[in-house]
């Protein structure tokens, strides 16, 4: 195919392309926040959900940041919020992982104690985004309680939008969210002996 | 079951999955940086690169951005960067979703001096994190030649990471990845009608 004809080809082609394309934006009109919940075993749950906060930040929206599980070990998200932008509320629970703890009834205490800040969140609508990090867990443990969590969730306030991470769930918590991203694992630097790397992986 | 055998359960289990979690982190030794690939067609492939960039920033280290199609439309990763965090490099393509130019010529030579960028960035070993946003798309479409981006990627400064994003992008890139997290679209907002949400999706 001569160069002419292959750039006519791929006019034509994107030109068919930007009409499907300028179709679903107008199709889709309705302006609200969502509930999003980011799944699977793959990496790049909680990374996302921070790829969000920095994308609020940049509209000066405020954002509420709430990490189950995690915040026995320092992250590099920790760092950065703290120490260069204090206007993130945030909370972590900071008991480690349920299988270093040990302790059952103290990691029920402790997802309630951290459920109380979502809770407070989700009630405020000044809030453009909430991230509850790693929540699935408290729901798959059963440390909270499903019907009460989905309940809180779906009464936010109508222009907020919540942003759940971590593997599992349960069909509650898919069935109320109106994005679902589901992150598979196909090949992990981990199973080939790298070790997890501070600044991309914690 | 009583609340006391419930709680003895529990501890054994999680003692079997902390013995597992432990020899998986002993057996993970090597240190390194990283060539990560997030493909797929759900929603957070770009997000989750900022994440990173987010905790890279956490440590002080340098980071740099190419974002390729991006840029024609403002981003709050944009407004963040730009006006928060100048200290990271950013160059953006800038030329809108290739179905908006319909200009091949145009689009190579766009991708080309866009390449030259990432290419920088890449021999340059104070770099601890880089993001080829979309990059993907350039190899998809063929805008760029396959062999020399693979060879610009495996030449790279040992404990630099660089972060691949976007759709496909052929077995060649996937091979010399070390991790590969492919995002399926499981539920999409969109589709049900719902815009794109300022600080959300962009």
């Amino acid at each position: 195919m001569s160069d002419e004809k292959k750039a006519a080809k791929h006019k034509a082609s994107m030109e068919k392309q930007k009409e499907s394309v300028d179709a679903s934006i107008a199709a889709a009109d309705e302006e609200r926040g969502l509930i999003i919940l980011l799944t699977g075993d793959g990496k790049g749950k909680s990374s996302s959900a921070f790829g969000m906060v920095m994308r609020s930040l940049g509209y000066g929206y405020k954002v509420g940041v709430v990490q189950f599980i995690k915040g026995a070990q320092l992250s590099g998200e920790e760092i950065f919020i703290r120490d260069k932008h204090p206007e993130v509320y945030f909370y972590q629970m900071g008991t480690g992982f349920t299988w270093d703890t040990q302790d059952r009834d103290g990691d029920i205490a402790a997802a309630e104690a951290t459920w109380a800040h979502a809770e407070k969140l989700l009630k405020d609508d000044s809030y453009h985004l909430v991230v509850l990090d790693e929540m699935t867990y408290m729901l798959a443990f059963k440390y909270l309680d499903e019907e009460r969590i989905l309940t809180a969730l779906q009464q936010r306030p109508r222009e907020q939008t919540v942003v759940v991470t971590g593997r599992g769930g349960g069909k509650g918590i898919r069935d109320i969210a109106d994005t679902v991203a589901e992150i598979n694992d196909q090949k992990h630097a981990y199973r080939a002996g790298v070790k997890a790397r501070k600044g991309v992986d914690f």
